[in-house]
């Protein structure tokens, strides 16, 4: 069975959460709007067509029974069909829980190049961007890190959770902590030492062959300036 | 056994996501916070001091086996251990969806009135506000209440989810279009008519008898200028 995934096709975006955990789970997808000749408006279309179970919004997931939209519900998903994290019911909860954190993290990320509305460009926000993004640097960067840093330093082990392997919440973790060092650099690079065991676990993830392997593909996707992750140097300061 | 809800004391907020499903349900559980002397201060207190499985924020709900946050989250368990929603795996999973939804357009609602950041008062913000809401109003409202009346209109049933009874996607329904209502009277009246199925559904939850006494109890506090849901009239327009 391979999955159908629905994403924006040109950068990595919330949809990376969900590819990072399909690549180290060996488990084959297809990545459907960059297959076609106008991802941008073959998603929209797809979302619509949809007759049963509306999604609201990509990524999306589709096993052939099922459509499975939200991150956090995409990868509870594949924890619970495919082993990729714990095997117990308050264990599985307890990583849903954290993926939800994440998930607010990465709409707080949005947010800052973004304050005012979706709806316009970044350049017609901008001056309330430089206002956000000094609180988000500040405040919320080390309010979520110092939760996840506790929750990765909490029973001793090489993962975020409890356990002898990787779980989804490992490669969330790793991606997320890829893409606020290359939206915040400056910022990162001086709290890095604060978080030694967030960091080890990026190493540790990016380490696995499959992940490797999909970092060095042509399916990884490069930040820019548009997406979710977005390195405006005005918006950053250590 | 009597269930533990940690949230801010003095409004709905997110807490009432979460007491909604309690009160249907009849599932008993005590409101620590607004129990103590202190409960804004209990709060960060009682967090800082969990010895196991952190926790961000609040909601949280607490068993006397497991401690469980995230709004959508608690409600899966809700689901899962009370019967209240699908019992079978990809209902219970579309249900953790939309619920997903739900808390999404909540954090959206929360950053109209705080465009740039959560931590000034919304009086340091309210020009980013006024312009941040006329966004949310004429664009983000009818996006997520198209969807959700596509889903509540797409198998013919009496409830937001196919089943004879309602589950916790009908209280949170619910509770949120009693919250936007409040911070959006014209908006809303506006819209009211696009949405019958929406209505028809707040209408049937109110009526539950379990949630029309929680709504004539002192347990469920009004709305006002602070917390989620806050009427500023500078934020609404028809």
């Amino acid at each position: 069975m391979t999955y159908d995934l629905w994403y924006w096709p040109t950068r990595p975006g919330r949809g990376d959460f969900v590819r990072y955990a399909l690549e180290a789970g060996g488990i084959a997808y297809r990545d459907r709007a960059r297959e076609a000749d106008d991802g941008f408006g073959a998603i929209p279309a797809h979302l619509d067509a949809m007759t049963a179970r509306h999604a609201f919004a990509v990524p999306l997931l589709e096993t052939g029974r099922e459509s499975i939209a939200q991150t956090p519900n995409i990868l509870l998903f594949l924890v619970q069909e495919h082993g990729l994290g714990p095997k117990d019911a308050a264990g599985i909860r307890y990583g849903n829980q954290l993926q939800c954190d994440i998930a607010d993290m990465v709409e707080e990320v949005h947010a800052v190049h973004h304050p005012i509305t979706t709806s316009l460009y970044y350049e017609e926000q901008k001056d309330e961007a430089i206002r956000a993004a000094r609180s988000f640097r500040e405040d919320r960067i080390p309010k979520y890190c110092d939760h996840f840093e506790r929750v990765a330093t909490a029973h001793g082990g090489d993962w975020m959770l409890e356990g002898e392997s990787w779980s989804t919440l490992d490669t969330s973790i790793a991606y997320l902590l890829d893409g606020l060092h290359f939206m915040f650099p400056k910022r990162m690079q001086a709290l890095a030492n604060d978080y030694p065991a967030l960091h080890a676990v990026r190493e540790r993830v990016f380490a696995l062959e499959n992940v490797a392997a999909y970092r060095q593909s042509a399916r990884c996707k490069p930040f820019g300036t548009d997406g979710i992750f977005r390195n405006y140097p005005e918006l950053d300061a250590a």
